[in-house]
């Protein structure tokens, strides 16, 4: 860490900051200049915390030199983190993921539905949201356990694992029972008794981006449950809150090379959220695969119009089949590749569910 | 609600939307011009919802006329909500109350300390976090519970009620065993769970307004609060994230007389978290005071060098004191007021502290 | 355009607005709410502007029907406008074009240097900058008009058309003497001057978003250079201004596509500016291409360590020939094409280069 | 400043970064820690360029430790400059500053009548836009050169100095002929042309944030003008553009203070374009008076609802008048003063306008 002091700082001040930092356990580097003083801290800085220096008189300004987040950064382990999701599916290898599944789960037959769909165009992951955060208390809060039963049903029909939320804590032990991943929203990004929650669980999680989450707080985010034991972290690009209105939000794909470079972990885009316009999803999903995506989470409903949530941001399941056509086409072009569709089966599963 | 259809809508887009908000209960208008048409919807509109239009075909645009939000909306309640805190305070009132006292309870001594310079000053509430959020998993987190005996005791020796944050749902009876005011922190202002939670119990609430939170969606917050059934709400201005580096999140001051004008619920202000910076402070407090807060909150310490969280931004007890005689005289000049100091009190206290 | 009146808004509030509408040429369609009043404006809205609505008594809020450009609309015009720069470059076409070079000229060997790199490597247009905007008085402010003799240069002998910066009015005739597409950089998306004094010349023109400018206002800033007669407008995203700082600005690669489907201009993108950060460039070239770009503009230097200017962004020869293969891999997966690398000329050019 | 290599950087672009730093005149203080070197630069800093040291080999990131800006900066004076605007004005001294007046000049009975309206609640310049910069080609561009004779007839008849936008560098001689201060727009805040242009000629200047402006940036830009050779610089907070959509901009009233804390120049106020609604002026100018303003502009409008151009943000000259007897209250409670109001002379006045 730099700490640059003002230039008045007294000689008092400056050796409280010395003394505080050897205190701490760094070593210490004063430089005297004409008009200031700037103290340099290095060696061992676990117990060195900046704020306490951000806090002392006579101090300007402080300068971290490391990053905070240590287990999930790359140069505390090289090499991409591959997660097995079980079904046969990792992430973080050269097949790029796409999940795929209508925003809310509304009945046992749309799910199996759009499950079958999402596996007819090779898609590999199925998402369904059972418990919803909503910005209105009047608005559909989910169908709760139902869902995830409806979830699982799909998953045993198409062999689909499945990704779905978890909200609160208490819900943590029920989620896990049914989800091969658990998801945390953009809205929990920072509930760090939810984020400790999962830490202890051995399950995959995918971690999203807040709405105005910085790219380095995402990574303190997901050290904090890669600390607490689970070290299957995906982090999630969805969409950031900025001044432009064009978009609902606007999808970061910046972060899907940074993140890449500065952390081991996979890294996923959910070009639904990151719009919020159905319309922008096939060329931002393109975008996407392009710029290095791990894995793609995309909202479909087999009829938007009449969607429970998202609607607005949902492909039909014709247009998510074709936009897959065309992403894989993207993933070869960069050396990965997309599993082609396998409508075949899709008809003896629709079978399948006629009997179920 | 008006939807705006797209230029080439088809008649049978249009019949759906029609139609469709029928079901939903409005009175329909459809208006063709030449180049499209546009639906409005008026009436009872309890059960339309904005997003099942946005994700129809063949509609370009929809228009909220009605905001969503009802209990809290100051057309609900022409008047202003005054919130009794107990121990003789009441915050929304002609007197502008002065919430002070540490981010974190550190120590016994520390708090009580704290509590007694609040008092003196003229202050009428103490602040002080015994679980804390911390963007770093290796930080400081908070006394827990023995943070809230420290805040019961202080109280006991000074008679200021006790505002202090609950942060999860598991937390709720435990911290309403202690507090007067439940504070909901910034990053859980979508926390629904939780804000039902608070919902559910009598006690009074400062919902702070999240980092990238939009007024209106603070205002939703409060709606999932007061729906439940806990209509002692106060919302709490306390910066948000936005481009500018010089401070350490914006103030939003302007969000005070929004509130004050769209709400009926008391606003509180906190200047400390809003710049981020002690030196920053007292202007922005006499601002927030001419500009309508019913009241601040503000963050102090007997010595900010060494306070184990957010020392930057937390004054002295000397430079509170001096604040508060400036903050007094603002009042006046919006014809409201700040209780005067009674510094011959705090030597009294001191004594008492000493005893204890 | 919908003006939606106060539920509280008198009769004469409400006749103010139906007169002064019609004053404006519209037919007037008042709906009678149980609460509110809204009032359709529909049919000749050239008169009718927005403000004077919003200024009105008893207005509680408008909202635009219709966008404010005309010419730039893609409903004005569906077909792609496709510019011919000369020199066998057309932009919008199938063709991605690839525009490269230093961010300023910097010696009559650099750029040259530059520009056979450039050709070299596949690109199609030289970019150079003769006049900077630097944000310091204190930094290097360009050449001036001896970079246009070199830029000039440097086309003759690569046959490379050329893209350079014009940032005032008097400027304009200069600059014009020499470049091939007129650049307005960020700064001035809305110095309206500049924008009616390109708008009059002849001469393609590439407009770039302003780091906080929508993209509506992005369009507008074109209305302003189509209206004036001169058709052949390019726009440029550049990245905007966010609160993320892991990357200089946040390119938003959103504004592609939405531009695409709402103006029938050709989209250019920077991911040089965009990112701020040459590490970042490749992935979200590859991106920019994959979103559907027509264009991109990329900054290289022969040696960054060393440049006058961006040199942080700017990507060496060696890594912009070796991105420009990944990026013909992806125009083809998006049934485009960007030119070959033509690397035997370029032995003939630097011995060209060697006896001028 | 500070340079910090990345954990692997080899010894010879270490050296690379000692030797150029040498070479720019700094002296050289490397810190040679287990896993990074850090080399900080002290002493002569004129010629030291951060941007070069960003863009070498092998550096992760620098540290600027001294502020760019000098000739604006608090720390090159220590006292406050005041301005004298002529006609017994001056910016920066114990008394607030009222300038008030529409957004446009539209005829000479509007501004005459708004100049009077002005001087009889206390306000001490008169504003008024003879030249608009509009964000669609379609809209009022203003009166031009008439619009400033009738600036000038309403001097004459008031005494009030005047203040009105100088958006073009050709404008300046003829802008120069009328003005009392030169108001720089938001848009041109780095129109860098324009602003050496105004830093050549000897008349106040009144520079305003542009719409995303950092603050450091407005510092830099106002020393564009100073270190032209003017050094009679305003600078004005007008809103910026962030995420939130309740008011136009965010009236960003955290600068006042920090302005005033790093610069020695004058901060005005502009709540008007600041909140862009007129509803929040009367709370937002108060803050800024209780904030520290030096001076605040205000529009004003005979007519709000028939106003050219930004009625949205006007008051009518009743609530003004009522505002300036509050602001006065609250300019009083921190030690300064507002000028009273001389309504007698008004009436004086008004026969004056009635004769002319």
């Amino acid at each position: 860490m730099i700490v640059v002091m003002k230039p008045g700082a007294t000689k008092t001040e400056i050796s409280a900051v010395i003394q505080k930092a050897e205190q701490m356990g760094a070593n210490v580097h004063p430089i005297y200049g004409e008009n200031r003083t700037v103290v340099a801290l290095v060696g061992d800085m676990t117990r060195v915390t900046r704020e306490v220096f951000d806090a002392m008189e006579g101090v300007h300004q402080t300068m971290r030199i490391q990053e905070p987040y240590k287990l999930a950064s790359r140069s505390a382990r090289p090499d991409n983190t591959i997660i097995d999701i079980g079904h046969g599916v990792q992430i973080g290898g050269p097949e790029v993921i796409v999940m795929a599944g209508p925003c809310s789960v509304e009945s046992r037959d749309q799910i199996i539905e759009s499950a079958i769909a999402v596996k007819a165009a090779g898609g590999k992951v199925l998402r369904g949201g059972a418990f919803k955060p909503r910005t209105s208390p009047y608005d559909f809060q989910g169908m709760g356990e139902q869902g995830l039963k409806y979830l699982a049903e799909a998953r045993e029909i198409t062999g689909l694992p499945i990704i779905t939320e978890v909200m609160t804590v208490e819900a943590v032990p029920l989620v896990v029972e049914y989800a091969d991943i658990l998801q945390i929203g953009a809205r929990n990004m920072q509930n760090y008794g939810l984020l400790q929650a999962v830490g202890k669980v051995q399950r995959p999680v995918m971690l999203k981006r807040g709405i105005s989450g910085m790219i380095k707080e995402l990574l303190m985010c997901a050290e904090y449950i890669v600390s607490g034991g689970n070290t299957q972290v995906m982090l999630c690009e969805r969409g950031i809150r900025t001044y432009e209105t064009a978009t609902r939000n606007t999808f970061d794909l910046n972060a899907i090379p940074v993140l890449k470079q500065t952390s081991h972990l996979p890294v996923v885009a959910d070009p639904s959220h990151g719009t919020g316009l159905r319309e922008l999803v096939p060329a931002m999903s393109r975008a996407a695969v392009a710029s290095g995506a791990d894995a793609l989470i995309i909202e479909i409903h087999r009829d938007p119009d009449n969607a429970m949530s998202d609607g607005r941001q949902s492909l039909t399941h014709e247009d998510f089949a074709t936009l897959m056509v065309s992403m894989r086409r993207i993933a070869e072009a960069v050396d990965r590749y997309i599993s082609a569709a396998n409508e075949d089966n899709a008809e003896e599963l629709i079978e399948l569910l006629a009997v179920a």
